[in-house]
């Protein structure tokens, strides 16, 4: 084994820098050459790739983003395109992929190592931590860690007008950013996919805080059943109870900022074990955490996500705020 | 003079508790009596009004929102009301007010204050900037502040993804906020009110940056023409320029959070005064700062703001971004 | 059980509001009447102990430091003084406590369980992880991210004077958050207590970095055997190679400010469990975190700590950061 | 007039970078050649310049220290090393120097403009705020609020511990920093180079203090006659008065990081006027703020600074901190 390639793929989340990084500084101690791929996939079909030398990864584990860029790929689901892909991986005689991304980006590295024998590394990346198999996917601490502080601006406002605020974070189709969100601010309920609604219960929540001139911070996830922020205050303006209400949807600015202190050592240690993984030959593996010890696993695999119940959680998240 | 009154109206500002914790102390070092009047002026109806000691005051220099509270009261504009309110006041003994807020507050406070002989200072509040009158209101460095630190993380997501970002900032029908936003974001261009905008030099920047897989941060202020950045955003949809695009409404995460040096030190300068221009009877003024001296002037008076010209900026801003 | 009292007591760490919330609400939930202690063991002595309700702890979860305040106590080391401590909490019915704290905490709770029959539960909290018998200690990541931030800011005058940083972080005897803040950080070296340095390679590496004109930071553990960075500094002044040297200690700002998103959650968990470990009158335990799930130990247990092996962690560091 | 040259020199200071873009960005839109020298006056010495291009300066207004490097350098003290500069310069046709910094590189831009006829302009940049002819310096604003942002973190423990603690902030031989810090955290006392201290009435506030168990934060200049906050440490330990007391130096953490509004407004316009100074042949100058307009001045001129009377400052604080 003499050259490898690192790339990003899916949604930026924070910690893929740190984890470049590592690939890259613990690829050249191991003397091998680390290339990097730009855009994701789609820098393998325009074979915009570049060598990375060590000073090309100084002064990053501190940023937001990814240096590659990052994209998903139309192109790269076709295989006349995967195959030019190939063609510029071998023109420069790249030898494994550590793909950081999310399932799809999965697939498609599956796919292709099958097809043309290039294996991989699979590193998990995205917010959402919705990736079945590992029960922490890079970028998840830091985008609840931008999500409380928003959280806890926003309710200095509440405060001082005595509102009540639907604040939408993001998830996908999970609810592990809106709960845990819920549980770390304080917030007085969270609406989450995976939980059947209580409007009842809701409703006359609200009605309780309206007449109690009280503030609260609402919780929903933008994968909720009912349909995010804006379709619960619709639904909440219909029962007149929306005079005192706001909403606010977080947005982006979740996903960037300086990386936090885990997803920093996570990014770190997933790439520094990508490449040892690649020294030993032990290929198409996709490295994950349960219950705090790193392990690998293939697409195939039958696993758990150690998360927390949410049901449980929300239990206990009722009776911490009885509102 | 032995008791005065401070309450915080309208949106809620960084500084503010500074602001209160100045009147507060001073009052006291000066032997006064002073009274908090809880959420604006419908405190001053409702009678929830409490005498704040040395200690109330404590620890909230540093605290966002208002510990007053703050609200736009309805029954304040009926006389029936105000003289509710009167009586409120006379029963203990207050003989002046201090209205931290913004245009329609004082004009509330004037209003008051010809009918029941009750005098009033006025300290400008909003984070828009947009009292004529004064250079600066308390909340705006908290409010830009906070705007900057969330489209640096923006930045790091647009880069990743080659996007555009539309991001919308508040401002009322000023477009202070967005104009200085996006100077000190490096924006690559920005949508005011006071401008009006070039839509063909626009689209053909748009074109350029997509064409050359370039990230771009417009700001887009709340008041403007086109109708905020969801409008714009549907005016590039027609364009069939919109994949690349997307938009972000930062809300209320503007106004809250710790609050800067300068909306300390303006809310304690401001605060300080005020309780010198009552123990000097200079009444039903409202305190102000031009070129960086503290000024009073009434609702009358005929005054400049010293802002930056606005087109002047937006051609400097153009040279420092050819996009 | 009716009554129950809390107290935080060593360093404070954030999440321990989180964690006084946390017990305070379940407690009241569960239909217990929850007590505060005010700083430590000694406010039992002194008697200053007050009912906390639900209102009580609202709007802490966000806030550094711990509202009940912390001490050491000496004279809880003393009989007599325990004598007028347990009749304080006789006297309004408190039949189990909730210690929040250190080592030398639970110790002091275990002799007072021993004599006076009063149960009690540990949670483990302090910024330096150096508890044996769990993997996490409240505190620990809300630190760590305060010294990362802190470092990115030295990281910029570092890099614009080409100059070489010594960093002194806490930990007391333990090297934790030393060598994470390094990975975390791309510090060019770390010194720990629990590695003998090797100063001819440390000497070496500062020589080729003044050389190379080349910014660095060395992180420095308090406990280092070498006795802290003023001690190394000392060190390289003899050697002659101090001039582009600076050190700084980072002292108090490590503590404090908004705890970070894992100690919200885990002082919440805990606090949680800790209730409901006194419903199910499961006495004298202290709460840990083991490969990720809450487990309870007691004092005379043998216990091992799943940290990552130092040398390891080192020598991975060293390969990462070649200087 | 075709090409420039811009440095940065002496201590580095946030705004740099958007002064430095600015220059760059302002210099290209009126066809002017940019470079950048490295490392301040050494980088002329060296020939350490490079041509600076409109991406260089991408990205890097939100950056935190300067990406010219800067120093202090001994070398342009002496004749034979400006001459070797100026022939540098002269070889790449450079016709005018843009010099960011303090008064020290003022005075060495003035002799060599006037030994070899290179004409400057002066901008300038120190967190100190200590130039005269100036009301503000680059960096002072974001200084100030990471001096508060640490002390707000230290005051958590402060108050959790009821502790007393003495912080020192920078500011060289002016209490600018200090005061300014003390006004807007609440800290109980401020010692500055400006006064003479009131030890008499000190030593009886914190025996107050001690004796009410309560918490305080005094804030000390680095440039204080008592020398600094380790001397009144010792002081307070003479008088037995220390127990309770602890010392933080904030140092290097108070330059770095994300500039702050201000200091991205304040560079970009700085280096805007700058350029356009130029390009209307006047030299030799130094641009300031003097009552928030634009100025400039010369070496030599008498000028006065706008900065609040230091003794009237101390009376308001004394009155809003009674301690």
């Amino acid at each position: 084994m003499q050259n490898i390639a690192v790339l990003t793929s899916g949604g930026d989340a924070q910690g893929m820098n740190a984890c470049i990084r590592a690939v890259v500084r613990m690829g050249i101690a191991e003397n091998l050459r680390v290339y990097g791929v730009m855009d994701g996939f789609n820098g393998m079909v325009d074979g915009d790739i570049k060598e990375l030398e060590y000073a090309d990864v100084s002064n990053i584990i501190q940023r937001g983003g990814t240096i590659l860029g990052t994209a998903r790929s139309e192109r790269f689901h076709k295989k006349e395109f995967r195959k030019i892909a190939f063609e510029n991986l071998k023109k420069i005689g790249v030898e494994a992929l550590v793909v950081i991304g999310g399932d799809g980006s999965f697939k498609g590295a599956k796919v292709f190592s099958e097809e043309f024998n290039m294996p991989f590394i699979g590193i998990p990346g995205t917010i959402d931590n919705d990736i079945i198999g590992t029960d922490y996917t890079l970028g998840f601490d830091t985008a609840l860690n931008n999500i409380i502080n928003a959280i806890d601006k926003i309710r200095d406002t509440a405060s001082a007008h005595h509102r009540i605020f639907l604040v939408e974070v993001m998830g996908n189709t999970s609810g592990l950013l809106a709960i845990n969100a819920a549980l770390t601010t304080g917030a007085e309920d969270v609406f989450i996919p995976e939980a059947l609604e209580d409007f009842a219960r809701f409703e006359s929540k609200i009605k309780k805080a309206v007449a109690a001139k009280k503030s609260s911070i609402i919780i929903v996830s933008e994968g909720d059943e009912i349909g995010g922020a804006k379709e619960l205050y619709n639904y909440l303006k219909e029962k007149n109870l929306h005079e005192k209400i706001r909403v606010t949807i977080l947005g982006h600015i979740q996903r960037g900022g300086a990386p936090s202190f885990l997803d920093r050592k996570m990014g770190t240690d997933f790439g520094v074990v990508a490449v040892q993984k690649i020294l030993q030959e032990k290929y198409n593996l996709i490295l994950g955490i349960q219950n705090n010890q790193m392990i690998t696993y293939t697409l195939g695999d039958k696993i758990t996500k150690n998360v927390s119940n949410q049901a449980e959680v929300l239990k206990i998240m009722h009776k911490l705020n009885v509102f």
